[in-house]
């Protein structure tokens, strides 16, 4: 007897921006007014200080259980999924009708989705993002999951947040640093993607401020652009069915740099965009020219341009030998061959890749 | 800016009879043929003594690892499932290319799914049931999952194994009572579903052998049946949106009775459809005099008509309230009211409950 089943499970996500994320009346009402029981709202210990207050006030008609836990990679683990479990399991989480209410940055975000995604296999979430990388990145997303075992995001499923409230009010109080680390990802997008985004970024304000991504209507539209890009280029391929993906631009050789080193992640994403652009340049895919006018776009948006775990040829080429086995036993390694365009390599060697850091260590 | 995304992912699996499963030239060939780098081997403790020289013997052309498990719902917890996924890293598990494969009882082709699944966020995974439950239920789902603090598949996820090969050969080395437990499982199926498979089991011989379920047609036919009806029935709905389900018959008060008392799995469904039996003749749903008729066919298939987890109304209201939040909020009781037939229950009170444990001891 041979029998084969084959169904298609339907996804749906939305993504809304608000600047009333955190208003009783904002989007966030009809997930207070429809929770089944106590709502479970895991708050990063990053905003709490600042905009505890206001989440209480949002809360205030709510039966619910706040659990604030840290953000940062280092959280991002298995622990920190079994106290989100462990507080589901507090409030009694229904299957369908108490979705978990995350507030935070990407790493809790993730982690909180994981936690969703796995609890009674699977019960709904509700997502702010707290910061830009979160805002412009992971919103745009249908994956979660953790760091195990010395691997980035080793643990995980695809599994879409219900509803992403998107408030750029919350960029006001992040340091230039973090705004950077979340314009990484923007910095990528726009190179591999969108040349109208790149160019956005060129021409950035040398003196922006986190206050003005949070307030100015020209900074919401920067924003808008890099989220509806990306939504754009996950929604065509939500699963990965396809594994030479242009949106893996600057994650070939960044996760264990991230890992080992603390290096955030859009920083990692940027310097990784950079030496891939070296490397396409070393093909002559790219002008070498264009090597310092992309690192003045990323001094522009205050991303780092040299990092020493960029300079270790060992572990850049570990690196990609792990990515490697993501992507199936390929390469499929994105480089810029143009503002806005892309190739995949297959056949990158060691030599070539020592190369490139070295073409860096010249020309930036 | 509101952006809604809506897109349907397509779930495939197949399940074959074979009583080829751990032969090179039967329907794992090809699973082997096409593993890329080095297979990891899933293996229940239990049957490694009698099937470990033919496992062996498989896999003699192909770079593979074994790890070896222990069954049985203690075991069924996280602490294995990081078992599975330290061996899938030490054997550096690719994204598609390099299956795992799990050999075992229900428990272990639970965990290993439930490891596959997070593990780069879905990995594929092959399974070989060795159990009569195995064979007849996990092969016909998509489920996999965990026990966790003090819940019965509190963490898992919907995630289909590729391939499903179910060998009946492996049932001669069981026990009557492990056979018991899988009939536990075909005898809810009958009782709610159909009445050609409950025809069958009453028809069974009163002194069948484990050999018997190995090797007669008859049995193979009677398990195929099952297998088929229950595809039939999961393959309508495979993702649950409707949680008002006739195949949660028997699932409504057996799960806390099976983690703390330690009764197995199939013989608390039977006991639970059982007493669900009852409390349907207490609705005049259903003949009282049907329910001596039921505990006949259950002793039949040397299932327990009695059991003191069933006598606990404490308990059995306890579980009845937790699986209601696994309903959403509602009880979505089903009850047979008549031979294949069934209807759902929303008002259960814990008098009707208590009255019903009362029933059955008068009656069976």
């Amino acid at each position: 007897m041979s029998i084969t089943v084959s169904r298609d499970r339907n996804h749906r996500y939305s993504v809304v921006t608000s600047g009333e994320a955190l208003s009783p009346a904002g989007p966030l009402r009809t997930v207070l007014e429809d929770c089944a029981g106590e709502l479970l709202v895991v708050v990063d210990e990053a905003i709490w200080p600042g905009r505890g207050a206001r989440i209480q006030a949002l809360l205030s008609g709510t039966p619910h259980r706040i659990l604030t836990l840290a953000g940062g990679e280092r959280n991002k683990n298995l622990d920190a999924v079994l106290r989100v479990v462990a507080a589901m399991d507090e409030v009694r989480v229904l299957r369908r009708s108490s979705p978990v209410l995350a507030i935070g940055g990407g790493v809790l975000c993730d982690l909180v989705g994981f936690a969703a995604s796995i609890y009674r296999r699977g019960v709904p979430y509700v997502r702010v993002p707290t910061t830009l990388l979160a805002q412009v990145d992971v919103s745009a997303a249908i994956k979660t999951g953790i760091d195990h075992n010395g691997f980035r995001n080793r643990l995980g499923a695809f599994w879409p947040a219900a509803l992403t409230v998107v408030d750029h009010g919350f960029l006001a109080t992040q340091s230039v640093e973090q705004i950077s680390q979340g314009l990484g990802e923007v910095f990528k997008l726009g190179l591999i993607a969108s040349e109208e985004l790149f160019g956005r970024l060129a021409r950035l304000s040398g003196d922006w401020t986190p206050e003005w991504f949070a307030t100015d209507p020209a900074a919401a539209e920067l924003m808008n652009l890099a989220l509806e890009v990306m939504v754009g280029e996950l929604s065509e391929d939500l699963w990965e069915q396809d594994l030479a993906r242009r949106v893996d631009f600057g994650h070939s050789f960044s996760p264990l740099i991230e890992l080992r080193t603390g290096l955030h992640h859009g920083h990692a994403v940027a310097l990784d965009c950079l030496l891939s652009a070296s490397i396409a340049a070393g093909r002559g895919l790219l002008a070498v020219d264009a090597l310092p006018e992309i690192a003045a776009v990323m001094r522009r948006c205050a991303l780092p341009v040299r990092h020493p775990g960029f300079a270790d040829v060992d572990l850049l080429w570990e690196t990609l030998t792990e990515v490697t086995r993501h992507r199936d036993g390929a390469q499929h390694l994105p480089v810029p061959i143009d503002l806005g365009k892309h190739a995949f390599l297959e056949d990158l060697t060691r030599a070539e890749l020592a190369a490139a850091v070295a073409r860096l260590r010249q020309v930036v």
